[in-house]
Parts: C-alpha cells; structure tokens; sequence
C-alpha cells in the first residue's frame, strides 16, 4: 500500500461509564497506531456512550482480522455494538443499487463512483423495469430485472437476495426504488438499506410527497436518506436537506427542482454510510461528520 | 409628504382573462401614476390571475378614497378581490401583538418597528399573562391582561375583540400566543391573524414541535409563519425557514436555535403582510417579494 | 404545436417613463395575446425600466418576424434594448460549450439537456484537450479540438469564431474552460458567453480558488457564474451559491465539494439565459426569477 | 454546586504525536473525570493535533488550580498551547462590548446574555460616542465614553486598557465598533477581541461593504466574525454566513438584510469563543462545534 496510508476505524457504542476513552486510545495505542480522528459524544440523557476513532495503521502489529479479535474481550466488557474496518482495498464494501425508471439519483452515483468519492464497489443494479439497463450497460455494472407484481413479489424478493448473498452484497441503496421491501427482506440487511425519501420527512411521507406539498402551498420542500425499517419512511434518519420553492413554481418545477435535492441527498447519506460514521440507536442516528 | 414619495399598491387576483394588464395599467397612466414595481403570475391550471403593482402618486389627480371609488366599477366586471393602499402615514396599518410568556418574538417585532422596518403602528399588546407587561412598557405600548381558562375563554375573546375595534386595529400578529383563538374571533380578521408556529409544518403540527423533532431525530428544525383559520396550524403559509441541528443538540438546543427562527420568519412575514405583497387562494399563498 | 403553447417572451430595459406598461401590454392585448406573466422592475435612482413579460400566443394574429417588426418603432420611441423570442422549436438557442479536462460541469449540462430542462440545442463542443471526447461521442455531440499556446492562441480563437458562425451558434458555456478568451472573442458574443467561477466572487477571483480560500481559512466557499467580458472574473454576475466548510476539509474536500456547488451553479444560471430571464445594465444584471 | 453538573473542558493544540489522546484520556480517568464531549483533529500535512475534551468533574478529586498545576508537565512535554477552564461561576469570562452608534448587535447580545444563553458576564460597555448609553443603563451595564479623533486615538486607548485592566476583562466584543485598534491594543488581547465584518471576507474588506457589494451586484451577501489581528479585516475567521439578495434590494435593502446577518454572526461566534470551543493555528482556526 504504497501510494495511501492504511487506516483503521472503530465505531462504537456502549453504556457509559468511566475510563472509556482512556483504555480504548490506550488499545491503539499500544498496538503502535496513531490517531487520526476521533469524535466522542455522550447522550447524558440515556447513559449512552458513542464513539469513532481512525487511526494510521502505519507500523501497527496487527492484521484487520487479529485487531477485532484482539478487541473483542474489551468490547464483551463494555456491552458495546461495534465494528472495526480498514482502508483496504480488498475489504471495501459490497453494494447493491436498486431502481425502477428514475435514472438521477443512479447517475449521480455512477458519476460519483467513477470520480473516486466512494470507497467502495458497485457490484450490481437490480431493477423490477428494464428501463435503465442502458445506463448500467454504460458503466458495466452488471443489471437484474426482477419484474414484481402483488402475486411474486415475496418470491422475486427471495430471488433478490439469493443473488446479493452469492455476491457478497453488504449495503442496499434505494435509489428512487418504487418498491417497499418486506420485513423479511429488510431483516436481512439492518441499518443497511439506505434509502432516498423526497420529502423533508416526517412531512409528506408516502406516496406523492410532491404533490402533497403542493397542494399544501409550502414554501420549501425537502429530501430526506434514512436507513429502512419496518416502518415505510420512518427509519432512523441519516441526512435531509431543502430548497425554497415559490408560488410561481408548478409541480413539474417541484420534481425538477427535487431531483437534484434527491440525488445530494442521497449522495451524502452513502458517503457517510461507506465512511462508518453513522451510529443507530433506537430510531436516531449519531452522525459523526 | 415632502421626504417621501406617496405611492399607491394595488394587490388583486380575479378570474384570468385577456387584456386585464393592459386596463389596469391604463387606469394609473391616464390618472398620471407611473407604476415603479408591477409583478402578475397567472395559475394556468386555475385560469386565475394574481397581480401586485405600485405606482408613484405625484401629480396623480386623485385621493385615495376616490381612487379607489374609481376603480371599483373595473374591479366589479373582473369580479376582482382586491385592496389599494397608499404610503401615507394616516393610513398605515394598526396592529395588535397577542403573546404569553415568551418574549422573543415580541422584542423583534418592537425592536424592528422602532428602527422603521414596519409600516406600520403596533397599537397594543394582549396577553393572557402579566410577564410581559415590563417589556411593553419599556417601548410605551399599552398592555391589556385578559387571563384564560377553560369557563371564560369566549367571553374574555368577546372583550378582546370589542377592544380591537374600539382601536381600530386591522391586523393581529400571535407572537408566540399560547391560545388557540376561536372560530368566531377568526371570522373576524380573515387572513389577517399572522401566527408563528415553531415547526416546518405540516411536520410537528400541535404542541411541543421541538420535543417531535427531538424525537424524531430530524436533522434539521424549522419555523412557519401562517394565516390563522379554523383548522390549527393548517392555514396559509406565508413563509418558512429551517436551520441545521445535529445528534448534539439537546432539547434545549433545539429550543434555542428555533427562538432565532421563529422571530425572523416572523418578522419576515409580517413585513410582507404590511407590504401588501400577500394573495391568498384556497389555503395557499402568492407571494410578490 | 398542439401538445404545447406557443409563447412570446419581450425582454426590455429603456429609460423610465409613465405609461411603459399600459402601452406593451396594450399592444399584446391588440393583438391576441393573453400575458401570462409580468415582472417589472424600476431602478428609481437611475431612472431605467426594466421589463419581462411572457404572453400566450393562441390566436396571436403575428408570426414571429412580423412581432418583431410590428414592435420596433415603439421600441425606438423608448430608446430600449428589446429582444422577443417564440417558443418555436425552430428557434431555439443554439449552445456551443468550451471544456478542458474537467467532466463534472459538462455531465451535468449534457444530463439536464436530455431530461428537458433547456428549451436549447447543443450543437457542438470545443475543447483544447482530446480528454472529454468519448462523453461528447456518448452523448452524440460533435467534439471540436484546438489545441492552444502562446503562440497560436488568437489564431486557433479565430478558427473557433468560424465554426461558431457556420454553426449559427448563439450561446457560448464555458464548462470549467481553463483559458481566457480574448476581447475579440467576447465582443463577438457580447452578454452570450457564460462562465463559471469557483469561487464567491469577487473573492478569490483568478487561479487556484479553492487553494486560496482554503489558505485564508474561509469557513464558507461558493461558485459565481457570470457573463464574460474583457475583464477576467469581473462581468455581469448572473448567480451564486456556497457551502459550508469545516476545518476538518483538506484542500481535495474543497475542490470535491465545490464540483456540486459549481455545476448546479452553471446549470441555474444557464436556464435563466436561455428563458430570457437576465437584463444586463453596466456591470449587474436583472434577473427575474 | 447541586442544580449544575461542574465540568472542566481542556483545549490544546501541539505536534502531533503517538498516544496523545490515550495518555490525556488517562489523566482525566485516573482522577474520577468522566468524559462527556472529546473531539480531536489532527492537521498531517503540517503534522499538529487539536483537542478539545469535556469532563464531568464529579468527584474529580482536584480544583480547578490544582488540575492546571498537574497538567502542566505534561503540556510541557508535549509543547503545547493550552487552557484549562471549569464551569465554575466564579471562573466565567468578563466581557467588555466596544460599540459605536449601531445598536443592533449590542442589543442581541445583551438580549441573549440575559436569556442565558451565554456563560459570562458583561461587565461594561465602552464606546467612542454617547448614543448608546441609555440602552447600557437599561440593562444595567456601566457605560464608558472616550471619544476618538486623530490626535487622542493612542492616548485613550490607553484609558481603555486601563479600564479594562481594572475590570479584569479577558475577552473584548467589537460590537461594530468603527475605529481600528492599534496593535498595541490588539497585542494585549490575542485572539481575545472578536470582531464582526458586515461582508464576506475576504471579498469587500474595508470600509462600506455593502456599497461595494452593491455596486459589484453579487446576489449574496455575507457577515464574517474574526478574531482581530494587526492587519484590518485579516484575522482568524470563526464563523461566517450568507443571505441571498437580488437586483430588487437598494442599498438601503441590503443594510437592513445585513444587520440581520451580523447580529447572528456575531453572536455565534461569541457563544463558540466562550465556550473554548476555538484554537487557533497561524491564520486559522479549528473550531469544534
């Protein structure tokens, strides 16, 4: 690894108590890592402790493998969720587009990936319309069309995710996906389906967000990416963002203007996600950026 | 009216039809105005048209009870809902600021109105509290206590009312008024009741927005100022703002960020209120700013 | 034209004088046409009036030269810059764009061309590098190159220049053009040619804007796009927007976050040129929105 | 100290080295402090380490002198700059607010102060003119006078530094004050005088920024809150923000817009400076927000 440095991120959470931070820098640093970045925060409120810390692996003695291994009595200790990555190539995340006929938020994806800002690989597109197989054939990523109906669609999602087992999917991205996934299907990926809702939610939520804001004659509208649960548009929210609108403004001009809301958005919300700097607790998010 | 130029505003809206510009530009060109700001939108999907135009009086042949007795045959064959309002100091709006116990709001609009933001005259405060009583006579304005509970609200809202009018006052501003005013009190001052409410609504409608919103775990919180109707929180808005908050922000953070939100939206919407720059239809607003 | 209305859109400035409106909306009601929009803007201190307005042309009784015709000597009268424009295809602005090596500026044009949002054609694309080609190729855009130096710069401009005019071409976009045209250039397409600047100017106006507000410790940057004129970074500013930033942001977090701000900058201030929505007087523009 | 939990906050900045935050993490924890709030930042291009660490100080077994006096080895070895505070109420900052005849952003912040919104007190107000004395008395703020010409600028500064000596004042407001501080003032109090600058910095430094940005015809204007150094309006920046304006707004328009901006500005600025939230390296700050 010659060109970039090699370092390592861990992502915690635990109850609070004391010495917290003290024997996790200690942890790293005895392992011969330097410190990076590290943000704590402490919900008083709860008693929850949370924490991301990057470190320059430079010169560090372990291995991604024997650094969990290694840390995991400590954790075990703290009661903590945790996770421990590396800047390895060869571990970057695995993910998943799902789409129906909007192309922007894909485009703005695609674009993003080939420009470097991901780390990570976009190993497949599944779609339930063929509409943007051209897009995808552009970019080479490989395009399964899994067309649902109220008949099959348990049935194309089992397919579905057969194939994100068989490629080692880690993280699903609903990019304007016209679809909702099942419980079962969500189970299987959790705080990993990261979805993009155009609306500033809670306002507007379900089908036509537009239109509702329309209709309501409010004078901003909004987009909203969150991790999806059970509940539709009301999982733990990562990023929204908004832009004015007027009342010379059509709906037409509330679609156009909230596409390129969506795509931000969205774009934001991934990168935070591939970063590891979003931790889920209850239906909130810590946001570390 | 040596300092300033006199000028009249015209705000109308009526069914669309040709020629409607034309006739009403030619009404103030042969009485000798010369129109300094005119902005129309007409609502295609409606057929309705919308227009705010301001013309300088100098030299205009008529005053303003008989430009308006002039124009009123025009505006009946347009069957036209319409207002003209001239710059001159007798006929400048008088208010009436509503409020309980927060100050905020209220020390914007009074500092605001004593640097000549408002055209305005801010007449008299009613509160439901005394709190505040210090506050309005620091700025000489006086201060009338009707306190509240469930038995006397519609006769202590029948001696408010009987109070505006005695003062002649044209607008109500609820600046931060913790009652919810009556349908008959409404009736009274349709889309003249100004309110701000300390969400971006419809998100977070009734009480405690802020602790929605915590909640929630929204990444950012907003305020709307609205026209009062009937249906709480649900009138005309007139303006709305957000601004950004993050997994640091405590309830109390979010209640003090929204404080600096609530009284410039507020703020903003009154100025376009006294400004006659706000048509309402249905329970929408145009706005000319 | 039956799936779409034909509009005329006069764009005017012309010293202040009464009866500006009720004659120009006269002659549109005359002659058939229903205004669906009006903004009128008066620079009181320097006496100039400035005009938009669209109309429908349904049952409009002129062609489009024979408006044109019918209108100038009431524009000569008024001593006004005038131009009206149809809503024909066939008259459509004609885009030429000028890029070096960035794509990010170019995709989000070619992008937005194809959903629709630019009532124009791309004709072409010059560049003075081979780099962007095969997104030019991808999108059937016929690519230009002129390589430039010292040496041959005024020539390879003239060069230009004649395939500009073969190609009728009206507009001129710079897309992240890294070399300054000449003033011969610029007078030959005088308020036509649109740049974009990363920076909020007039801060950090020549090389290296990013490198400079990140050495300055800004904690916002911003991008300006502006007509071009002999003065480097200087013209008329059409629009302008900004981003927050943090001390955690490298030099390469600027320059990545700045690539969003620049191209939604580009593409706003491209649809106001081609909707007829910008007046230049001296160095600013009017810019009804 | 039974309605608010005591806290220390650290704030340091040195070369970057191996097992910083582990060995200070330690200090804290082996002395019964629990860490509530610790963000770090480390600058690898020019090799430094910023920290700003939170501890709740119950049963911390040391007062506040005795902390400080353990620490110092440490922060010897480490070379670094540093300050230790604790929310003691005996331990706040005190305040003197330079005003001239503007009032807006003294009056919001004595508004916010007495909200609480600020862990300080306002000890005096001084000003080079008599306008702003009765709103001082009205808040109850001692209110001294120097009048400034050019022969008696150092000599009354003089005064003030006595003033302010006396008065143990540690951090100095410019609440648009209009003289330029000598450096030898400015000398007494590094990064201890915040300003704000009615502009953008660096575009439109200097005197009337809003006429230039005016006659330069941006379509935002901004504020800026620095930290003030000997060469005008080049300071640290602590915090920045915008409003949009367009060719609507007169000068008159973009002043009013602007008070808005500066008084928010400011006041932001100042609560992040009280709460040791901002270090500052060469011409730049990190600001842990």
């Amino acid at each position: 690894m010659p060109e970039e440095t090699l370092t390592g991120t861990l992502l915690l959470s635990c109850p609070d108590q004391r010495g917290l931070v003290a024997r996790i820098a200690q942890f790293i640093f005895t392992r011969g890592g330097n410190i990076i970045d590290l943000d704590e925060h402490v919900d008083t409120n709860e008693g929850l402790f949370f924490l991301r810390v990057s470190w320059n692996m430079t010169g560090f003695a372990l291995s991604g493998d024997e650094v969990s291994n290694e840390f995991q009595p400590m954790a075990e200790e703290f009661q903590a969720q945790w996770t421990i990555k590396l800047s390895r190539t060869q571990d970057r995340r695995r993910l998943a587009i799902f789409v129906s006929k909007y192309d922007h938020c894909l485009q703005e994806i695609l674009w993003r990936h080939e420009l470097g800002e991901f780390q990570a690989d976009i190993s497949l597109i599944v779609s339930n319309h063929t509409d943007l197989k051209s897009l995808a054939d552009l970019h080479h990523v490989p395009f399964h069309v899994f067309p649902i109906n109220k008949e099959n669609k348990l049935e194309q999602e089992q397919k579905e995710l057969s194939l994100l087992k068989n490629e080692n999917i880690d993280t699903v991205i609903l990019a304007r996906y016209m679809q909702v996934l099942s419980p079962t299907f969500v189970a299987e990926y959790p705080n990993n389906v990261v979805n993009i809702h155009h609306s500033f939610l809670p306002a507007f939520a379900g089908g036509n967000p537009y239109k509702q804001a329309y209709e309501r004659g409010v004078k901003i509208i909004g987009a909203t990416s969150h991790y999806v649960t059970d509940n539709l548009d009301e999982g733990p929210i990562i990023e929204q963002d908004i832009i004015r609108i007027s009342h010379k403004d059509t709906l037409a001009d509330l679609i156009r203007k909230g596409r390129d809301l969506e795509r931000m958005v969205l774009a934001r919300a991934l990168r935070l996600h591939l970063q590891d700097r979003i931790l889920v607790h209850g239906n909130k998010t810590v946001v570390f950026d």
